[in-house]
């Protein structure tokens, strides 16, 4: 099933995609949920981030090709950041390039949306606290990356978190082809497969150290191939089974 | 003023204290608002965290004695890290240490409560966008900060934010004498005044990177004399003008 969060040009809703119709839902994807007036075809609607997370939870330098390209030695375990939610746009919203940074970067990634409150939990029972999958655009301020010990100004300006277009649940995540496409060449290439911890070992182990509430997000990690984006460019995240995740890069506003 | 998030034991409110007296308010402090209800005194009430932030961010290292013994060299611009709306605690509610960490440290901070949307904020309007003061303990795993290179596990742990009693509102916080003690021993001694990078400037600061909502929490950095905690023990934050903000440490759940 495929979950959106869209407008129609008035409030924003929650929505199930099937055959290129939105049909709109009440409350939201979190919990029991009922059909709201007329569907509409997709086309129409305008799609908005399909989370609205109360923390992003990043995993750095979870892709052995990406920890080598970056001179990383390998993490003994999962390399944790936070981005936070005023980063977050849909697809289609422009990413701002901030006048205090001189190289922004794409960073494809995978995203795990949380369906229910998450403390403590196994590895064996982690997937049953995913609603689904959507593609992530982990974007960088790579000068000031290097340059600050912490990567929080670098990774958390407003646009940072491209995230969408939307999520799609009963997917088996273990092995999907991602891709980034820059103005439609070919940038970055993986498969989930080679992530260093998997999702349910992320899951199990950011439990254990901060509640994860419905909505919230875990970023994966990115494969090799990241670069630069410059003012114009557009920047495509293809993970197969899910969708393309679509973001033009603007100047700072 | 004062502003409390509160219990009775039913639904939590806003409410303004004055003369040991609690008046709820409706909705919230961050706008237009009115009274709801009838006064109840502030010892029968259960004090919550004031704030429910979308995000917390903090300051590294932002005092000179505190750069000294930590063996950090002085930062030229603010050093920003983030802490998750997961880990908020209010006074009187428990520490929890995490089973993965051995030494898990106070560090006595003032925060700012954020008023309205705050971007681009020059430094001379920037106080215009505080609606008050806290107390905030930035409580760090020592251990695995020093392990990992980001912060966001060791300062993201569940109840690793307490933040309280209250929020005072009219207060000018350059020079405010801030202490910590641990079961009634001073720990920490400092004085706002002594922040390297100031509260305006920090607001307009992090203001450029990451739009600023109501509620939003910047923590503005410890004095000297951060040390660890156990099991057992009573954390006491004091700002003068402010008030204490009190926590017991207890075991992980």
């Amino acid at each position: 099933m495929i979950f959106v969060r869209f407008t129609l040009g008035d409030e924003p809703a929650y929505g199930i995609v099937d055959s290129h119709q939105v049909t709109p839902i009440t409350p939201d994807p979190y919990g029991e949920y009922e059909p709201m007036g007329d569907p509409v075809p997709l086309g129409e609607v305008r799609l908005l981030a399909p989370v609205q997370p109360t923390k992003i939870v990043a995993v750095g330098v979870n892709y052995k090709a990406h920890a080598q390209e970056m001179g990383h030695e390998l993490p003994s375990e999962p390399l944790l950041f936070l981005k936070p939610p005023s980063s977050v746009i849909g697809s289609l919203d422009a990413i701002r390039y901030p006048k205090m940074a001189s190289r922004v970067d794409h960073e494809a990634e995978l995203a795990v949306v949380i369906k229910k409150i998450a403390k403590n939990v196994p590895e064996e029972n982690a997937l049953d606290y995913v609603l689904g999958y959507t593609c992530f655009n982990d974007v960088t301020a790579r000068d000031l990356q290097k340059k600050d010990s912490q990567w929080s100004r670098a990774k958390g300006f407003d646009t940072f978190a491209p995230v969408g277009p939307w999520i799609v649940t009963d997917l088996d995540a273990s092995a999907l082809p991602i891709e980034c496409y820059v103005n439609g060449e070919l940038k970055q290439k993986g498969n989930t497969s080679d992530m260093i911890f998997k999702i349910p070992y992320l899951i199990s182990y950011i439990s254990r150290i901060m509640t994860l509430e419905p909505g919230d997000v875990i970023t994966t990690g990115t494969p090799p191939g990241i670069g630069p984006m410059k003012i114009g460019d557009m920047a495509d995240i293809r993970i197969e089974g899910i969708g393309i995740l679509r973001n033009t890069v603007e100047e700072g506003l």
